[in-house]
């Protein structure tokens, strides 16, 4: 195990009416001033806005709104936001959505209290010195985002996807009603959970040895993933199905899995070019790369792909041929996958074989190899991507 | 699952040479004058005092000392602590130890912003309002207190054992280096693993539905005590493995595997009325007292036992004969306590059936039924003890 340290000072309010709680959570943190913040309107068909307003209004919170978030959150808007802060003299900003209006909050909260453009934070020009705090209402149970101290930002003019970190990121508090989410579409709720099982095998890919503890935490979140994902997606109203993944969401990414080990997030950078250049949803677009990252990578580093196997997809050990053990669980994760709805090819994605060289240069503008269980070259990452790309 | 509030800001430096950073952690949290607490001594020879010292001293930090907390840590030396806080004026204490040392300080810290009798909280006559902050260097991984609201005092008058729990009593931060835990005896070691195991199994013998992420997570941190301690019990100076424990035991205990759930502590609570009249090691009478809760409560309420046993032992699923499965895992969890060392009866461990009556009088002073997976009354605890009182 490596040193670490490990700080998750967000307070976290879960269940049914938890919103009720949203305006003395802000008061609590120490908001006088909030911006509002949301997406595309979904919030004000489902109720979820008149509730939260409520809870604002009921602790007499003052605030102005900025809605408008999309899917793979863009620069134009965040710059809006910046603007709208300094003006109104927020203090305080509420993301009222899921991980891209979440990750919207941060960019502006981080870009509210910097000279420059925010920007540098996610091209690693500048480091995040200072920030406004937020706090979230979540709606989707995916991105992790309410418990993270990350940020994933479009730069829309260049079409480039990169995130940025800092623990004066992570949300003072965060607001989890798993009603919120029963409305979601079914591929909406599939991208999530993908998402999540991702984020933590981004963590359990790693070269550090025996790390049995955060192991073993992996799993039993994947494990999670694995046993609800169906059932909610046969029934979703299914409260406890949905209060289970959300939990998960968020164990998946505030790094209590992580620690004291190398992580890899191979898979989410390769993703990351194909939401910018396609503005695939996040998941949707893992749910693509990971198992071609997982197959081609097995070839080269298998140990991690049998315990993958064995623990988390049930399939018996073959101590004779651990490779034949191995790639039995990729299997058993793209049968998942395939299960849940999700896409296994560039044609269900809308992406074009033609555009990886552009996508290989963009992702090593600034970098020679990618990931770290296996450091990936251009060549590698070229037939990951050409592996699917079945258009 | 139930609606559950969750929020645990305690800062964790953990590895090798993370008490280097004892002195800033301080300064970070507003500590300008320390009670530096401890335990009878042994820090003193395995060098962990003089390098907290060092660090304490290299960051300026000015302190005044009280040692001698004793396992089941006693009133007594809580009010000279509280004493000596107020005559001091200090506004920060430093616990380097174990879950003993660690509660005292806690009981120091909220009794010295408390004009009453501090036994006040843990008699549940007052609830703590206000308390100094603490932080820890961890000794000994089994207590979880490092990141625990929790806390319990030995009132010595009486012999009578309780706890304390305010959000409060979280340490600001813990230092945990899993080396300084490679000096201690098999004995405690095995102790400490044991009380880390039945911190889950509370959390995870639990009448809520529907909770599959935290079933996971709990069975997680079982796998890996079960794992970890015959290896670190063959090879003391695993790092490796004492740092797998470690971070086990805080997990165990800072609530993350348990919100969202009914919680039992009946096991707990049993063992504290033989920790009080015998001053028996607290994991050690978990290990004769827990399985005795187990096999008395499996005939009332098998259900979690089934799981217990096939995910966390491995057993076979008999589903014409659940209980048998069930059963099997009992009879593992015993065979596992008694190959790392810990005893299973009265006669282990000094307590007396003589005085059952006497201990089921005290654990029922001020309740009817006691825990909570199944309601126990007097006449079942009595049979408990009964069923491990082999003199």
């Amino acid at each position: 195990m490596e040193n670490f340290s490990f700080y998750a000072p967000t307070y976290f309010e879960f269940g049914r009416g938890a919103e009720a709680k949203t305006g003395e959570l802000i008061r609590k943190f120490g908001g006088s001033k909030v911006l509002l913040h949301y997406g595309g309107g979904s919030i004000k068909n489902n109720g979820i806005y008149g509730k939260v307003i409520a809870a604002l209004t009921a602790a007499d919170v003052p605030f102005t709104e900025l809605g408008g978030v999309v899917p793979n959150p863009r620069s134009g808007l965040v710059y809006e936001g910046i603007e709208l802060v300094k003006k109104e003299g927020v203090d305080f900003i509420l993301a009222v959505g899921g991980g891209s209006v979440i990750d919207s909050a941060k960019a502006i909260a981080a870009g509210a209290k910097y000279d420059g453009d925010f920007l540098d934070f996610y091209q690693g020009k500048a480091q995040i010195q200072d920030a406004l705090p937020i706090g979230t209402v979540l709606t989707i149970a995916a991105a992790g985002s309410e418990g993270s101290p990350n940020s994933v930002i479009t730069d829309e003019k260049n079409q480039i996807k990169k995130g940025a970190h800092s623990e004066l990121l992570r949300p003072r508090f965060s607001v989890m009603n798993p009603e919120f989410t029963c409305s979601l579409p079914a591929y909406q709720t599939a991208a999530g959970a993908t998402d999540i099982f991702i984020h933590v095998c981004e963590r359990y890919f790693s070269n550090t040895k025996e790390v049995s503890v955060t192991d073993r935490l992996c799993e039993a979140v994947m494990k999670t993933i694995l046993y609800e994902t169906p059932r909610v997606l046969r029934d979703p109203d299914n409260y406890e199905s949905r209060a289970n993944i959300m939990w998960a969401g968020m164990i998946a990414h505030n790094n209590i899995c992580g620690v004291g080990r190398e992580q890899d997030w191979g898979s989410h950078h390769i993703e990351h070019e194909l939401s910018a250049m396609y503005d695939v949803t996040h998941g949707a677009g893992l749910a693509v790369i990971a198992p071609a990252w997982m197959r081609y990578v097995l070839e080269k580093h298998p140990e991690k792909f049998v315990p993958f196997a064995t623990e988390v997809w049930g399939v018996p050990l073959d101590t004779i041929n651990p490779m034949e053990t191995a790639m039995r669980g990729i299997e058993r994760f793209e049968a998942f996958l395939k299960q849940i709805g999700m896409p296994s090819g560039f044609s269900e994605i809308g992406a074009k074989k033609a555009d990886i060289p552009a996508m290989v240069d963009k992702l090593f503008a600034k970098k020679d190899t990618e990931g770290n269980y296996v450091k990936l070259t251009r060549e590698d990452v070229t037939k990951i991507y050409e592996s699917v790309a079945d258009e």
